[in-house]
């Protein structure tokens, strides 16, 4: 609608203080009819497509090496939770193999009583669960470390990703296999090319670790380590590991290269944090957001995301004046623990440049820091872990921008 | 596993009474190392798609007017309680349009103080709430009135999906038109080639009806209405109207073709009920189902979905012995209002000859039915709002097959 004239502030609905803009409908009985589809539309078919206007896509940054790369979810054209799983972030080490599930097999041994392989079948046969959490890169929002920080919310944050996943508890093929007394950590391994390991707390598999085999409905997409993945829920990604095709139990951890070249958390004295493996509590506005632009003054719902390595998001606030006064939002409900929170805020827009922000608090009681706050306890040297507020400017032309804050 | 030489009971884990059939592993360190892939494998991409190994697809049966027809969900092929967005059951009456979005508008009209246009622009500016929900054809177990039934889930029960819906609460855009207090029922139109209209009550629309654009974390997919439909949850499939361009507020029902011709149920006395909304509570085993083989005695897993149109599944009991004796089944959690419903039992197969039912009661107190008590109050004569328990037979051979109950 951008012919103004025929603009209307609508008197206040159903919530308080709104009004937004619309226009007179034609009087006609059955509007548009004339202009309505004539001839009958596709027929049924077997596997659904999305709509050729849809166009959204993961974002993925040209590469010499495009299988050891990243690819970025567009957070702002998703809605709700859950992520559609065509466009959950990707992160490879050596590409994505392509797995036979019927050649397909986990080994659960090393401290254990009897070492077990279990099939596909029989991993389908157990006790299964299904628990929506979110999976996030711990490089996600590297970049915001520095000052200048992403101008898109794919670049800044499109390393995290929500699914509802389904499969069988660790606890139960690893108290089937007989847990050692010593045994206190595990080591999971990939199908991948590069066989890429990460080590665990025994502690945190016997708690929540998953091997899922479903993602939102249907079996895990190959990019998501199809036919399994180990789920950790709200531990770094690649603890995540997938292609999941050995777990073995250990006295200790195995410092692998996976978790000592990378991942780790170097300080300013020069010393490293390794084995973070909680996400921290962070949230963005994905709408309005960076690239975005306002049609006009009125009323605009601000939306984003929220989630924690820790539990569940107890509240988010936002600010749109730059900080200095903040108003709880409306989280989506049921609030899951470890997963994606959708937060909502009606606003009505001026058309004065304003400042965008929101920050969340986890059932811990840990808030999300400002920039600031984050580097007087990490320093600026790490590329990890940056859960700062994100910043966003509204021109007064409606344009939305990353600014520093 | 089908050398049972290698097969051995192991002992109770995680679950009471359960056990289940494994092997040993081999001593390697890294077994089946050499195995492993020896290449980098895909690189990353913009947009996923499924494992070439995942096949399951909607059931289509062979059609003369396949744009005037319905696909179904294959439902023991899904897992949690998200359907997948390309698996979702379809039911077309003119064909999927394609429609851009740019030129698409709802308008509400009637009897409205104020007419209103809005754009997809519009609505994407309004309050947007996300809610779980079944949407499921009325006419879905159709064929269960028969003694027969039918042979598989995906046939029996397929015509049921559910998404999480995001969108416009009806309310709001109701409420900015202004009803007027003559106001009691809405007309709502699609903008498919028939023009697809359905009567709904005022009262439904205002307490939880939506207008969606958003469908599992994207856009609605064509076959779903895109790029708006309205949800009217828990009500008949096809009150749910796709492609919704229009919505007119009227003192009483139209009596449109959509709701005379079809979709009223004709009792044994020769009248009819009409406007029967609400789908009643109903549930299925979806594993092991029709047409499954279970491979052996031991531990298998029973999972299945209930679902109820008029609030929440409180409890699904699961029998192994024809309905002799009925055990509770855990409930996947949250359980959702107007959503399926994920139950679960553990169950070990002696190997002999069985028969699986499962039945579920909602919050209202309302119990699922067998087909004789059900045709007691109903009759044979309707196609539509069949709920009968249903009933499969598991063979010696491990074989599953449908069979009266």
């Amino acid at each position: 609608m951008k012919d103004s004239s025929r603009r209307a502030f609508l008197g206040a609905g159903a919530f308080a203080g709104a009004a937004w803009i619309s226009c007179q409908a034609p009087e006609a009985e059955s509007p548009g009819a004339d202009s309505g589809p004539s001839a009958l539309g596709a027929p049924v078919r077997r596997y659904g497509e999305r709509s050729p206007y849809e166009t959204s896509a993961r974002g993925v940054r040209d590469s010499q090496t495009p299988e050891a790369a990243s690819s970025r979810t567009p957070l702002d054209k998703t809605y709700g939770i859950i992520t559609p799983s065509a466009l959950h972030f990707e992160r490879h080490h050596a590409g994505v193999p392509e797995i036979d599930p019927a050649t397909h097999s986990l080994t659960i041994h090393g401290l254990v009583d009897r070492p077990l392989v279990f099939s596909l079948d029989d991993l389908r046969r157990l006790p299964s669960v299904s628990r929506v959490h979110f999976v996030e890169c711990s490089g996600n929002s590297g970049g915001e470390w520095s000052p200048a920080g992403a101008p898109t919310v794919q670049l800044s944050h499109g390393l995290a990703s929500c699914s509802e996943w389904t499969g069988v508890p660790l606890r139960i093929l690893l108290e089937e296999a007989g847990i050692k007394p010593e045994a206190k950590w595990i080591l999971a391994e990939g199908a991948d090319a590069c066989l890429m390991q990460r080590s665990a707390t025994l502690e945190k598999a016997l708690e929540d670790g998953l091997v899922a085999y479903g993602q939102n409905g249907e079996a895990l997409r190959p990019e998501q380590g199809y036919p399994i993945r180990l789920i950790l829920p709200g531990w770094e990604g690649n603890t995540n590991v997938k292609w999941l095709r050995r777990i073995k139990l250990t006295e200790g951890p195995q410092y692998v290269k996976d978790e000592t070249s990378k991942y780790t958390e170097l300080m300013e004295d020069g010393t490293a944090w390794i084995f973070t493996f909680e996400m921290d509590a962070k949230s963005v506005i994905t709408s309005p957001s960076g690239g975005h632009s306002i049609d006009g003054a009125g009323f605009h719902e601000i939306s984003g995301l929220a989630w924690s390595g820790r539990g569940k998001i107890t509240s988010v606030e936002v600010s749109t004046d730059g900080g200095e006064t903040w108003t709880e939002a409306t989280l989506q409900n049921p609030v899951y623990s470890r997963a994606f929170t959708r937060f909502r805020f009606p606003w009505r827009w001026n058309g004065k440049e304003c400042v965008l922000q929101s920050r969340c608090q986890d059932e811990t009681g840990y808030m999300q820091p400002s920039r600031e706050a984050l580097i007087a306890e990490r320093g600026r040297v790490s590329a990890y872990h940056c859960n700062r507020i994100k910043t966003w400017k509204v021109g007064i032309d409606g344009s939305v921008s990353n600014v520093e804050a």
